[in-house]
């Protein structure tokens, strides 16, 4: 492979899809599919950011994204550091600019944070002069969670335009599910949210998005259907009754699929709770992305950390 | 160094012993001497590997195991990701197989396994296309450690066939007994137990084993003697009277040393707990191989993940 | 780069200041005025250590200073391993010894080692061939930390020899303090120290060093001021009355700091509790070297474990 041209490519971090324009996230996506050739080889590695170091300031625990942004890094021959914390939420804001500011000092190229704070990654962007991509701030966004999964449906049905895509569970507290609207709208698909009203903003009407109550009623409407992941924290605080009425309501099994479209894509960004939002069959079944989801997932980050590095541009 | 030949190996996982055939023990141990040498130059690395990935995937807290095998990967050039879990053991079963096939969707090459369940690593190489490597499923077997061993007695030796070696201590409990067992008796090797009653299992005779529960009458007989380790916890379940009794019975010291061969080889898998299976001298002394058995456990785990690696085979 | 010449150097540790000699210092610094030349380069690895093996062993947890050698170490081409472990304190000494012939035995080059109990470093060095290096034993030394701070003032100033540098806090728990004080002595500087009587060991007077209490009184004096970090649990201790008595008499602040000379150099080995050993303004204002300390570290363990990894020589 001949290294992905970075042409026409500015920014020099990647904190929400809100910020990028239809042009740049089909850079990104067109990207991804350069990289994701890369992942078929022999030899899974190009030595694009050679020398560059990544740090991985991963505030909340989440092996999995963590490790998909260090193999991205190392596919990409990055040296990669593991600075991650979990410890008292007390002053953590402080602490935060402290830690970054010392990481850059330490020469840092690129700084992947998940931080529980909305807007944590964009407060670090404008301190740091190293490169600044956000892996999730709290309920607000995960851009390359929604990069991969447009990336995936793109893949899947060979557009993005005109597709009607939906998504189910605790839309609220979804920062995957707000990256994605972001996303899916600007490159002209119709998004629409099912769940519980409790989980539910209204204010969502006004990004053009539906929302329904009755998942029976408008599932057959659907070219994609993306499940979120149900937090039994949010049951406990009474959000919703039951994990077993939310499963019956909301859940995908091979009943309430037959009523889906034929070709129906049933996607989730995992980890998956087997039996709550989709039964085992569906998930190992073959409408189920979830697994194309992770390997896309490599792809889309590798684009992003070589985006960023590589820009020279003006900031976010 | 010329890179050792794979001919011969069609095996794509290494799950125990007990499946391998006297010549693939044979085939692991040449391969382990070519790589032990790579360990003694200046510059420890070859391009083996170079491009794969290998997770450790330890759901048991073993950092020399784990410091190990990630060693030999580093040596042969693969890229290494640490994907160790402790915690409840709840669900672990579906966890793991989402978690592995997680694992291969990023791209994984090798998987090395460590889980409390016996046939846990059995169970991911059926779903896996990713090479598994079992790093202990609980007190079924341990295959690396057993062919490090066999390595280890057959440097010393200068043979394994026909030598006398011996295991003390919890033999019920213990996957660096059974994969020796299965390892040396296939190599013509005569192997023999000796332990508290409580801790070792009658059906061990079926694979030809002898049975000895006074220490001092037979410690004369063998070439080799492997010790392993007190588990506190066993004590604490009644399995044996006391530390300072199992101590008294089977120790190593000085003193009993000194009614064994002259060339006796004395073994211990580690972490040794000096002054209960082995006095300090003892341990530190010329007769033990303590030390030597890490050296060749790199060697022999850098020939394990060469082996599988390169196996286009038809699975375990 | 032409890699630095090790002519001269012969030491396979590095386990304290106290033992360098002046020139032996000099080396280190001259060392990392090289190696501070890769860290601005787009590629800031060089190939000296290549195939090597750096173990971070942390009996404390310290994620800075393990990361600053870590990445010096990967800057140097090394392989690194993390080791670090917290535990009871039980018994940890024959743990360490166990650990670090097993580390050895698996090929390491270089141990880092942070332990809570002094001489632990040296402990280690007397029974490895592998070189080690003391990133901090209790209260007693922390050399590389002296060295990167000598480093700084050398950087600043242009010089050591002469300048006045005061150190500012709890003396006498301070391996910071420590390591500086026989490095720059050595080097020809004038050391002196402030802070309350509880926290200043009058010993430190055999030493050429002076002690003050009142720090208005004397802070005009000195060229350089370097503040300790406070550790609350001290206080809990009742070795000082509380934290806002020990900031009224020694924080630095705005109106403090305008009592001192005007190019005063002002230094925090980090991390900073904001408030109290000194205000976020004069932390990040221009007098500040907090954040060129972190990047010198990187340089100076750089040149520290270029340097231990190339001597022949005959030990600490």
């Amino acid at each position: 492979m001949a290294e992905p041209k970075q042409t026409g490519w500015t920014r020099r971090h990647l904190l929400g899809l809100e910020e990028l324009n239809r042009e740049e996230i089909v850079h990104v996506l067109d990207t991804a599919e350069s990289f994701k050739e890369v992942s078929t080889r022999s030899i899974k590695k190009v030595p694009a950011l050679r020398g560059k170091v990544v740090v991985n300031l991963f505030f909340e625990p989440s092996t999995r994204t963590r490790t998909s942004f260090g193999l991205a890094a190392t596919r990409l021959s990055a040296d990669v550091v593991d600075f991650s914390k979990t410890g008292s939420s007390a002053s953590k804001g402080e602490t935060l600019k402290d830690t970054a500011r010392n990481l850059q000092a330490m020469g840092v190229d690129i700084v992947v944070i998940r931080h529980e704070s909305p807007g944590s990654a964009h407060a670090l962007a404008k301190i740091l002069d190293a490169s600044v991509v956000n892996a999730g701030d709290g309920p607000h966004e995960h851009p390359t969670q929604g990069l991969l999964d447009i990336f995936t449906i793109r893949e899947a049905k060979g557009r993005v335009e005109g597709l009607k895509v939906l998504f189910v569970g605790d839309i609220t507290h979804s920062r995957v599910a707000r990256s994605n609207i972001w996303g899916l709208t600007k490159l002209g698909a119709e998004v629409a949210v099912a769940g519980p009203a409790t989980l539910i903003p209204r204010t969502l009407t006004t990004l053009g998005v539906k929302i329904h109550y009755d998942l029976d009623e408008v599932i057959g409407e659907f070219d994609v259907i993306n499940l979120l992941r149900i937090q039994v924290e949010r049951q406990q605080a009474n959000l919703f009754p039951s994990i077993r009425e939310y499963t019956r309501l909301y859940g995908i099994d091979k009943e309430r699929l037959a009523r889906a479209k034929k070709d129906v894509l049933i996607m989730h960004p995992g980890p998956v709770n087997r039996g709550v939002e989709i039964t085992a069959d569906v998930a190992d079944g073959p409408h189920s992305a979830i697994l194309r989801q992770v390997t896309n997932g490599l792809a889309v980050r590798m684009a992003v950390l070589y985006l960023v590095s590589g820009a020279k541009g003006e900031g976010a």
